[in-house]
């Protein structure tokens, strides 16, 4: 029995790049971390170690660097689309590049001083390859909380069944939600703004009877309102804030108290597409491949 | 040779607590991370094992829960102060409380309908004992940065300096940051609201010629402008920004693109005390002990 | 334009079981960490808050602990593969189970006492449906480090190439691997002590010219050497160990004082098959979906 | 009112700094992570922006790589005292230096091939001023359980008391340990090893009727059994383990089945001395000084 090499990809990962531009004395503040991960001809590299075939990630590093020199950096699936371009076109072996990148907000404190905005980030992983682009933007550690109008009730009873059934309680999550867009041309801060508006809208206004039911409102809404994207995917942790029984002490508790747990907590996942999303190709690859 | 007991305490720590209050439709969401500490007569617990004097870190955190119930939370100096007379006035063997108070906030995004703020988050340290009450608040987690009006010059060389001066320089750190304030009386929000808006103020306008005076800046402004605080404590971590070389690609960079750098960073720390500051007393003791 | 469901899951994630087995004075410990992911006919629960089809997550919960008690927990394949097969049978609406499980190692102190054993982990993942069953095993958080018998040369270089080549460097990752089983049956712990020597021999043994051969190496060999794998992913990411320049203070060093870097980071990742390997199947679906 | 400068400290934090020393084929790793907080006459660094007195902690950083290959790195805390009295004698404002030292363990795999040993680290905090030297040794992460011998009973009752007595139940910690030396001179390494090992043993052996006990007998042991030492300070988070109740089920839980809780948990802390230990000095100063 021998083995194969299948799927395969490498890359330079985490290159957490800050850039200043000036407009006079008023400064604008870029944060962001590039991750970058290349695939094509690499079966050499792998089972004979002539690395004639690799554009070493400490070069990818450099090269975040100078694009963010050469021209401005833009929405960053602009940056990945000219990233995941360059390595393409670049290199003959390199037919593939996955290009992920995170940014943290920064709030404006003065002309040139400023505040890190919040856990929250916005996320984008583009893939150029010889068939074709594809954009997936994102946003992460986005914390929401609504402290009424959610049940859960109706659930299937068995053996090893104990939770009551309640028809008020507090509902909350930390969302990490992808969104495919149709086409790797668009006003991506536009469609962010829209696409994330939408996203917190459904969640503050959805009367819900399951974090399924938050999660498909929250993707539909964004579907139906953004004809650019093709499909949504959404992890939502149940951060499970159970009501602290007080009565121990002769105290009611009316949906007050509450001790916020950390783990186990529910994770409820799901893809939700347009009725006419086009194929997703390799959008979804798995960046890491294990996690 | 022989052992003796020296300084100890104990107690529940990381009591994650969020309280939902109602005032018709709209709710108001506090959410709050609550550890104490108790001392006193606490010899036997330890040598021979009698917990006789021993209140529960259990019924400690039961404590938490009830008195939030039992009166509404209001600030965290004064929810920290309400936990440590309790324990001091009510066990005997108890002698000094020490609360501390990490307050996350959040956002409004409708009537019930919550997005946590971010990282900064607000702190509150009260103890109590039977000589007196000492109050210290704080923030921490506050990322800050200057993207000019700082340089770095002047500084010792000795044969390990290959370090080049430089007259503009990224500045950036996470503040934590404590005050004592001179009695445990006060209006919280309101000083808190100050100190914090005296410190950021500092922190935008200050010319810096090292990360010392800005951190002087701010206490010193914090120190002329509340005359309730009696001292400022900060520990400032340096988020060295670094210029990357794009000579190598005929590329100039103008203090525009930067590698954030992790690990190692400079750690600058220091005290700002008022000129008639009354005695720290036990404001200032560890907690935890080790760290 | 509508949207359509698409593939979703969900379950409770992060159950952090510890068990004691007594046999007489002498203890056993083991400590798993268990995610249950449920999929199936679930599309009201998504849409119409209908929750009859819903197993809910704290159903879940209960019955890992249950089943702890139930039977002898065995080792995590045969644990998820018990849990895996009572969801999917005794619950008409589910037709597939993922358990993933992550058990932390202690060594034994005493009869009744241990200590931790380190950061890195034994991994299984485990899914059921109705059309077959999958077993992948795993290891995670394996930091190793070759202190010679690497280099990295030959490489592509293009304007951005400012690395240079070196014949001796030091090699450093963290492994986070998965193998495949080919059958649902197993003597998994025999298989996974057998694997994971196969994986540190060929690290520690193989001259590496990439960390990509690196990788290959120990694929191969484990692939080699255990008939029952189909398939072992790896990621790895190259913890860059900088020589650091001594030549300002008139010293060499000849790979002798190093910076370990953080960030950024290379990350090589593949899959490595037997030629043989039969199909995946879902064995490899996402968990999360999103990360 | 004017502000006053108090006390301060600054250097650079989390140096991580890889060695390795080769002896022919046989290679030996170390795995520092070294952080340094010097003090003195820095006033005008503060008030007027003059770097005159400053030793940059850039140069502190070359210092600690320098020094490793000036001569051998040593025991940490040989190579903290190197690196204190340099700063100490080397800058005339300077007139204390504090460092910090964790060290990371690597087990053996081959001549030159190592695995990381675990989240358990060593460290130690050497002190040296012109009035004296002082070295604190120590261990952090060592989590250790015993799975009976533990009981918790005879604490006191109140209205919020709810936790019942138990007479067999799981002790578990992350052990964060620190003895103070008598001396600045000593074997560091045996030291450590014996101190260590009477922690463990008194860890395992000692029947526990609280943390606290178990916490004293830990620290009596090692100030009984290592007449070096003069002072042991341990925090020693309680990691609770609750039995789950399995009775909805029709299952027994004999101390069997365990819910591992992460927060809240229990603190508990001491000083322990030796009944004629020297004076501590500036060993325990804070650092950082606000955590």
């Amino acid at each position: 029995m021998g083995s194969v090499l299948g799927a395969n990809q490498y890359g330079k990962a985490e290159v957490h790049m800050v850039t200043v531009t000036r407009d006079g004395a008023r400064h604008t503040l870029r944060d962001l971390l590039v991750g970058i991960a290349l695939s094509g001809d690499l079966t050499d590299v792998h089972l004979t170690g002539d690395n004639a075939h690799v554009v070493a990630t400490d070069t990818q590093k450099n090269t975040v660097y100078a694009f963010a020199k050469e021209a401005p950096v833009g929405a960053i699936e602009d940056f990945g689309l000219r990233l995941g371009r360059h390595f393409v076109s670049s290199f003959e072996p390199i037919t593939r590049a996955r290009v992920h990148i995170v940014e943290a907000g920064w709030d404006r404190l003065g002309d040139h001083s400023f505040r890190q905005a919040g856990a929250e980030s916005r996320v984008a992983t583009v893939v150029c390859d010889t068939a074709g682009e594809w954009v997936v933007s994102g946003i992460q550690d986005l914390v929401v909380l609504n402290s009424t109008d959610s049940e859960f009730e109706g659930f299937i009873r068995d053996r090893y069944t104990t939770l009551a059934e309640t028809g008020d309680r507090v509902l909350a999550t930390a969302v990490a939600a992808r969104w495919r867009h149709r086409s790797a041309e668009g006003d991506w801060d536009a469609s962010f703004a829209a696409a994330r508006g939408l996203l917190l809208d459904a969640f503050a206004g959805t009367y819900s009877r399951s974090l399924q039911e938050t999660l498909h409102a929250m993707a539909d809404a964004m579907l139906t309102g953004r004809p650019e994207l093709a499909e949504v995917r959404m992890s939502l942790p149940n951060r499970h804030h159970y009501v602290v029984d007080l009565s121990p002490f002769g105290l009611e508790n009316d949906n007050e108290v509450f001790h916020a747990d950390d783990r186990p907590y529910g994770l409820i996942e799901a893809c939700v597409l347009a009725d006419d999303a086009p194929p997703a190709g390799p959008a979804w690859d798995p960046y890491p491949l294990v996690s």
